[in-house]
């Protein structure tokens, strides 16, 4: 396959490399800390990550794009561009996005085509919730409006997730233990995140016991609501000596693709539609294929979409992902780590943040590696970051 | 002055064209529509003012951007991007946009960064607000969330730009009368737009006697809560047959800068700094000056907003814009015609359509021109569409 507009780019200006990360100090029930602070917290932090290896100017950053699905709901404040521009002495232009849960990778399609215009060369991606300050009943009243409020009102999203597991079950013989297993293995895998939201260990006999919340799905199986933020900086520059490009990763593929909002007008309910589409467009563009991913962040927000986001992206085969998970397949040691960060389940998942955080997480492992990723992630990694039930999906492929 | 991105992008792929335009029947208080209602008529409506000379098929969209300020506290619903995606039987990929009022220019700017980029060569930006299923009282809660929780708490935007009025009444001698000249004249320039929410001629006397609302801006020298959309096709294709490019108008220049979301923050009262930054970049990259421009749209939310964008766009001198407009040069048969629309003031504020209308009211102008318009307007047309009360401003220019 070809690398079609990446590789055009490439040769007009430089790489798109991510040049900077920062994930907030951490994910959870931050009572303590508000919307601005966090934003603070995490543009700061960003900064540093850049600076501390070279005399970085934040002058640099000639544009800044923000991701937040709820803040109007949730914290009685819009214009978040404006919040955020005015951290820095020169006001850079800034644009917030917002594409529901899908929100964070939006903003990042929306900075890589300002920079892939060669309006800008280093700008910076900021992504943020802070949804504790309402109750979880609350919360979750807010986040139903990423579904259909004509067709779906009333629905909550564990609901609509219900209807996705119960009909791949039905289909497919996904059992009980298998969700369990996706819970199991990143609640494991969130041990080793400083970042993450939940640092506990749960048996399969847990996750199957534990509260009903709707049929099959039960709270083990539910991703929380968090508070957090998460950032990235991303250039087109070639190494001008203020920013280190050494061992940079770069983004070399991106999909978008989207589906009927409501659930009742898709074909299937046991695949989503915009994950194969979006993956489809990201892989062509990447030159790579599935089978060169060795790790990936997937969209988790109930246990039953990892496993539809594992078999839509073509990681294993359809109906297959309930029991390569159980097996083993989807963590160090198996065929591909799925979610090392501990995922939307474990991590946590302040909508906003979630699809920069993705992102950042995986351009840190790249960079870094880790104790247990020696020999085993590659050399590509794949974020999948999805809006609503799967009406907005973006995939991003990374590479060392 | 050199053209320079815009030059660049012109010999790369084509110009910038606004190849089709739309603005919903009509703005104002819309009870038999909703949110949903409005975003299919203006759909549908932009792809007819396309498809009426020549066989447009939709799949031509490669993308939509959406426009939209609060549709999370307004209509319960958010996710806006499936929403419009779904309407086409391609599903498009789509981003919502948001920056307060200024949500319309930067959905646009979104939009234009993907067309230069090349990933897309026709796409659509929609703006829509669908503000009256809530009271007024709330709806102008709702609008308070564009301006800075944490310090501004409790102000409304008619008391902040209220504020501005005073200091510029203060520094310059700027009159009751010339505030209210500005609502005068846009209500009578709304008299001959179909399209518009106020249709009805006021006297001085009348604005100077409105209710008071916060001293010194008056009922009359607000711009109402409206419901509307707009939108506008954008694309970079050379003549392909099926799209009609003839007499289209192009994108010459675009600017967008930031200020303080606070005014406490900014160091004067009597200037919006945003403007004048986003006017600079938008001349210099446009290749022309404030001198060429005969028609503007500018963001007269209240009647002091219109006299500190004339002048800080450059068309009157500091101070000199109260009494400009009370003599009636920015009318027609005088120096500028400003918001021959009627504005904010009168063709209303549905405030996510707003910068997209501006664009699509000026393309429209330039390309069939209006009995009053002819030898008027020349070759070029401004819009400045500002988000809280100057935090964002973005300025686009176009040409005929």
């Amino acid at each position: 396959m070809k690398k079609n507009t990446a590789k055009r780019n490439e040769t007009q200006m430089g790489e798109l490399k991510i040049v900077g990360s920062y994930v907030s100090d951490h994910f959870g029930e931050l009572w303590d800390k508000s919307l601005n602070d966090l934003i603070k917290e995490t543009v700061l932090g960003v900064l540093k990550s850049v600076s501390k290896s070279s005399d970085f100017d934040p002058e640099e950053i000639e544009a800044v794009y923000i991701a937040n699905m709820a803040s109007g709901l949730f914290n009685n404040q819009l214009h978040l561009n404006a919040v955020v521009s005015q951290l820095f002495n020169h006001f850079p232009p800034s644009i917030r996005v917002e594409g529901a849960c899908a929100s964070g990778s939006l903003a990042l399609i929306a900075a890589q085509d300002a920079l892939n215009s060669g309006r800008f060369k280093t700008v910076l991606v900021l992504g943020v919730e802070k949804m504790t300050d309402l109750s979880s009943n609350e919360a979750t009243k807010v986040l139903s409006s990423a579904s259909d409020y004509n067709f779906e009102y009333g629905s909550t999203f564990p609901a609509l997730y219900a209807l996705l597991a119960k009909a791949h079950m039905h289909k497919y013989g996904t059992t009980r233990d298998q969700l369990s297993s996706v819970s199991v293995k990143n609640h494991r895998h969130a041990l080793d995140n400083s970042k993450a939201h939940f640092k506990k260990l749960f048996t399969l006999e847990q996750v199957n016991k534990s509260a009903m919340v709707a049929d099959p799905l039960r709270l083990l199986d539910c991703s929380p609501v968090s508070d957090g933020a998460s950032a990235v900086i991303l250039s087109t520059k070639k190494n001008s000596g203020k920013i280190s490009y050494k061992n940079k990763p770069k983004i070399i593929g991106f999909g978008h693709a989207q589906d009927s909002l409501d659930l009742a007008s898709r074909k299937s309910l046991t695949s989503l539609s915009a994950t194969k589409n979006a993956a489809k467009i990201a892989f062509k563009q990447a030159g790579i294929t599935p089978k060169d991913i060795k790790v990936a962040e997937v969209h988790d927000c109930f246990t039953i979409a990892e496993i539809l986001a594992i078999e839509d992206l073509g990681f294993f085969k359809k109906g297959a992902g309930g029991q390569a998970t159980l097996d083993g397949e989807t963590t160090f040691g198996g065929k591909i780590v799925i979610n090392p960060s501990g995922g939307l389940k474990a991590c946590g998942h302040p909508v906003g943040a979630t699809g920069v955080k993705q992102v950042a997480y995986l351009a840190e492992l790249l960079e870094f590696g880790s104790e247990k990723s020696k020999n085993m992630i590659g050399k590509y990694a794949l974020t999948h970051n999805v809006g609503g039930s799967g009406a907005t999906v973006v995939v991003h492929i990374l590479e060392k």
